[in-house]
């Protein structure tokens, strides 16, 4: 959003020409509205809330961040709380909830009435990243047995929100899920056709169930292209939906999910700016006390070569290079194989295609690095050609061993179901460095001495 | 898709059983068509594509993969193909002319009309990632000083795509892009509303050009949470809009550019199981060159300390330790940085506040695993106390070094319109390596000689 129209708003604001202002307001998208709330102060914030109507102002709350949403929560009458949790769809309240203090929740509970309440509940426990944790139950539901003229008038009664009226739902008398009908077919059908004969049902039909995944869910949206898919519970009954726009959101955590791990972290679901110290640190110790501890390994490894090495500096000069290098290639490899398994372009039954084709490309890398390698040594390293073919001949090795390991690795952990971006460069090049080390002293021990 | 259907639709496809096979198939999603079509021969798959529904094949072929669409563009009449392209969406004809060779799109255009020749013609010069190159002109476009009723009217009559028909756009005399308007809204609205009185226009309206990247795209349609979004050209004239599953399928390629570059690669769009070793070997090389010949660096500072390494073997042994866990740290925070400034959480002048938290960050970090490190070596390394308590002295300096080098690189990339991706993993860690041994014999120098 344009920072002048911030400040113009702003002036309207501290000038307190509050008419111009919600007029203005009126007229800005939901989303800016929001943005400009975010740059507002808690007073002005509770100000500015109370100028716009009640419907855009419950819209404007949904997009706030969750301290702003808190601090009017808290400053607002009971009424106007209870004004604003009837306007708020019932997905953006609970995702509200979940991010906020208990007595907030409490408070908001106490208001809502009874239907409201049981709906917030169960919504509440369904696990975190389900389905059912994302779905909202804003929906178009139509019985099969009835004509296009009953459903549109049904449909106008209801007078849903717009982003989820363009699939309908149709259920049986048991509110079993039986099929879906676009809008536009409603439009465009005779008012007496009968919906179970228009709509979309058996093989083509798509749904997800409430406990499963929401990185299935976003897999099938994905895949199928889809504005929304139903949700239905255990027996097949109709329970909610979730929209394209959540689905986004959820590829965007499960994404930035991945690339936390992919970078030894623990993942998290908060915001960098908005985590605290110790949290941040709490998500990073575990695995670099970890990564650290292994290198232990190359410690003694080492140390088991002292003699080699004081005897040819090169060696111990090529190390950080060397280790480099081979986790360098490997992370390649495993941030590709990750990628893939992720996208669904790679299986694990493609694992020997894979390989095969790791080895050739580790081939081609191995031998251009390692000739490149002679060449860097002869100008810029001490000791002999026979040291820089060993060094060469040892990086080589490691590029293919490190594109081995970095293309196995995730799928193996794929097998096991553990997550194939924990097996991402750092682990990878952890355990490339020990098997680099031993390759290269032994090939050292073997020509050098 | 279940292996159980796809055996059942080979049965019939051996048996010759077309009647059935076609019945079966038509009552499929298209997406698990073109799956099944995967899993054929190319005389299969043309045998099929000529049983199914037009309609149905033309979805289907919308999405296949290149090399099948290829295969059947191959295989049928001038006359089919012609069909085919009558068929398809004019985004998907688009899509599909990117991917194969010359004398394909040569022989698609030859038997196109006149007019669906120059707006392929004119799609195929929009650069690649542009809005231009992924937007579609099936939409539903409506003068804004028509009534309602005639909206409706208009709308049956062009009978177009139900993806895209739920915003309407519209235009005044001059084709002016002026507001949109949902499909809900002119069902719920009198006959005779004009669409200027109900349509959503001025402050709230969005759009792109059809020069903007896709990315820059993908970020509005996020932003507002939009189903899909108008592109003009540069006099504000509606060209075409984007939907948002185009949307998904963009915000997947650039975040797999993302991952490739953070582990040192070229990125590419090519699935790795479809690139041949040659150009996977080509994408790698470089960076792996690059970061190779910067250990020249790392090789000359322990040269100069060779007398100081053969003194305490411990020095060395701690060495790959030292490094790695410098590296890690160092890439852990450029990678949360640069998800961050990719989905707009973080921006530059966020620069000090993430600084000063990196530091903290840092300084909990190093002490803990500069503790860790102390009884790690009482219990596996040689060499004295002393040594140590220089190796964890240097472990916590490169921690935060490493912190803050991660932090710095991606906002400075930023800042000079580099993509801050390429400052991840590898690059820190090539960097963090050379300071941290800077650091690291410095220190030996001054406590042990």
């Amino acid at each position: 959003m344009d920072e002048m129209i911030f400040d113009q708003l702003n002036e309207l604001l501290n000038a307190g020409k509050f008419g111009t202002l919600k007029s203005e307001l009126s007229e800005m998208n939901e989303v800016d509205i929001a943005e400009f709330f975010g740059s507002l102060e808690p007073k002005q914030q509770l100000l500015v809330f109370r100028i716009l109507p009640k419907d855009i102002s419950a819209e404007v709350f949904a997009y706030l961040e969750p301290d702003d949403q808190v601090n009017i929560v808290n400053s607002i009458t009971d009424r106007e709380l209870s004004e604003l949790v009837d306007e708020l769809f019932l997905d953006d309240t609970v995702d509200f909830l979940e991010e906020v203090p208990a007595n907030v929740v409490t408070r908001v509970l106490k208001i809502a009435d009874k239907e409201t309440r049981q709906l917030i509940n169960r919504f509440l426990r369904y696990p975190e990243n389900s389905a059912g944790s994302i779905m909202t139950i804003e929906m178009v539901q139509l019985h099969d047995n009835i004509t296009v003229a009953q459903a549109i008038e049904s449909i106008r009664k209801t007078g849903i929100d717009k982003e989820t009226i363009y699939t309908c739902y149709c259920i049986d008398k048991a509110r079993h899920f039986v099929g879906t009908i676009g809008l536009s077919e409603l439009i465009f059908n005779d008012d007496s056709t009968l919906l179970s004969d228009i709509m979309e049902e058996d093989a083509s039909l798509i749904s997800v169930k409430t406990l499963d995944d929401q990185e299935y869910v976003a897999d099938i949206v994905r895949k199928y292209d889809l504005l929304s898919v139903p949700v239905t519970d255990n027996e097949d009954r109709l329970v909610g939906i979730i929209t394209i726009d959540d689905v986004v959101d959820v590829i965007e955590e499960e994404v930035t999910e991945d690339f936390e791990k992919m970078a030894a972290m623990t993942p998290s679901d908060d915001e960098y700016l908005k985590t605290g110290v110790f949290k941040l640190a709490k998500n990073r110790i575990l695995w670099l006390l970890i990564l650290m501890i292994s290198g232990t390994f190359t410690g003694m490894i080492i140390e088991g070569y002292e003699m080699l090495l004081s005897g040819f500096v090169a060696l111990t000069a090529s190390m950080p290079m060397l280790m480099g290098t081979g986790g360098n290639a490997g992370s390649q490899a495993s941030t590709l194989i990750i990628r893939g398994l992720a996208v669904g372009e790679i299986e694990i039954k493609d694992y020997f295609k894979i390989v095969l084709k790791e080895l050739r490309v580790a081939a081609i890398c191995g031998f251009a690095l390692a000739l490149a390698n002679i060449v860097r040594m002869y100008f810029f390293s001490e000791g002999t050609l026979l040291v820089y073919l060993v060094v060469s001949l040892a990086m080589f090795i490691a590029i293919v061993v490190a594109k081995l390991i970095g293309c196995s690795l995730p799928i193996l952990a794929k097998l096991v179901k553990i997550d194939p971006a924990l097996m991402a460069g750092p682990m990878i090049a952890t355990l490339v460095d020990i098997v680099t080390l031993v390759i290269y002293f032994a090939l050292a021990k073997a020509f050098l001495i």
